[in-house]
């Protein structure tokens, strides 16, 4: 018997994988988990359906999520993750030397669980002695920091959204509360980057994180990487700082050396990256209407 | 009822699409030709069952294998396009105002006459006073021109590669014996661009198309783009020329106005489509063993 998974999107288009095995099914507090080993893809990672990760494409997410703000970023010591209990970008974010706390942010602590038995290849870092891991709710934990109440824990030099999409358990991470609250914790030299979901199958909900973005940090960069198994593939990402380029001051060796230990990123990629198409361009410049303060969800 | 059709690969992984309705379905000599009008991608071409082209991504392939050798070359008059019935490439390369001619090789015309029925706005430059369509064989008629059997009509500056994948009719596209008629017919400045197919799908066929071309032609470079309805998305091709790089001799003032005619192509893009990620840079690093001098198959 063959099975076969399909991801449809919008009830328009979908993306199918033939199932070799099921290797975990749970339903937690916030979302139903899914870990199923598929033929080409290898193990991959689902919550509510939603393909999260997959071990043949996982390193373009986890690698671009990562390497370009902390290579943007002249000294990144402490970096703050929220979501991300698959541990890929921890992975990623330990390979940065400079690096000296990360404090990992997630909400469901049985996907933690589920990725370190099932995606040991994602997850293997998450035990790493700089990695503090906080199975908390990130919206909470960010707001409690930007209020002042853990003082001796704030500011960070990069702060990272790995959501799911904007909705079910990540739908606050895409307010504009939250990005004010992320922005309060930044140090000066501070970036934050965010999976901003497909700007080619989601253009309405790009449209509008972009659009609270601008209202929060003097500067928000969009970049973009093709990760097959998102739907559409386009996938995008948004470098929001105070003031820094994701380029002027970028740590050249550090980056050709880093590279030599990625399978996506290198310093061609980073420059690359921010190039978008003529379609992007049009659809990410700034909405100059106001937009409504809440949650995206379009 | 609702009616999905899903284009497998390998029997690994497929795309799905909702199909709202079918306009034409033939079998040619050659292969079928189905065209379909579906959710969000619109309409769509397939031969033999695969995904040629459609309405929303259409732009992305024919703008990339157009614009980045038509603005590497100083000033392409001639154009030879092989394959390509569908018309949009046709269209791309009339925007050039320097085309004298452009002499469009498509073995099968029923493609030729589908598509200027129902895929109005990718074919409905076909008709352009510079075009000159043959329907016959492309590996024919580059050996002919070779061979200098129609000595009037060669040499060109550009010739384009526009096939199907090296399955079928397209399959002899793939071969040195191929690249090197058309390296025969190709100016001193000339160049000759070929889809790669997907350097993510279809691996092992990509090194071994790098690899032949590497045999014919002193300046090989891939670039890339995404095609979200081709399997994998990551898709390819191979900048090849005399020695004329894709960027030395690139004429900014015109690539900035056909810019604003372009919903993909832009001089950003130019040169960040030649930056390759990792993965791919090691993928496409040429054989240094013996290849095969037979057709691209695997």
């Amino acid at each position: 018997m063959d099975l076969w998974i399909t991801e449809r999107y919008e009830d328009q288009f979908g993306l199918s994988f033939k199932v070799k095995e099921t290797l975990y099914h749970a339903q937690s507090d916030f979302q139903r988990i899914d870990i199923l080993d598929a033929e080409f893809y290898g193990r991959m990672l689902l919550l509510d359906g939603m393909m999260m990760t997959t071990e043949r494409d996982e390193f373009i997410y986890h690698e671009m999520i990562s390497h370009i703000p902390l290579l943007a970023h002249p000294n990144p010591k402490r970096v703050l993750i929220i979501g991300g209990g698959d541990g890929g970008t921890v992975r990623e974010v330990l390979k940065h030397p400079s690096v000296e706390q990360v404090v990992l942010c997630e909400i469901d602590g049985l996907v933690i669980d589920a990725c370190r038995e099932f995606l040991p290849t994602i997850a293997g870092e998450l035990g790493h002695p700089k990695v503090d891991i906080r199975v908390q709710d990130g919206i909470q934990l960010v707001a409690d920091l930007a209020a002042g109440k853990y003082p001796d824990q704030a500011p960070f030099d990069i702060v990272l959204i790995d959501s799911t999409d904007p909705v079910g358990p990540g739908e606050g991470l895409f307010t504009l509360e939250f990005y004010q609250n992320v922005y309060k914790i930044l140090s000066s030299n501070g970036i934050m980057v965010n999976q901003s979901e497909s700007p080619w199958a989601m253009q309405p909900r790009v449209r509008k994180i972009y659009a609270l973005l601008n209202r929060v940090f003097p500067l928000v960069q969009p970049y973009i990487a093709t990760i097959p198994t998102y739907p559409g593939a386009y996938w995008s990402w948004a470098y929001c700082s105070k003031g820094l380029s994701p380029l002027s001051q970028m740590n050249m060796p550090l980056a050709e050396s880093l590279s030599n230990n990625t399978r996506y990123y290198n310093p061609a990629i980073h420059q690359a990256a921010f190039a978008l198409p003529n379609f992007l361009k049009a659809l990410l410049d700034v909405e100059t209407s106001p937009v409504c303060d809440a949650a995206v969800t379009a």
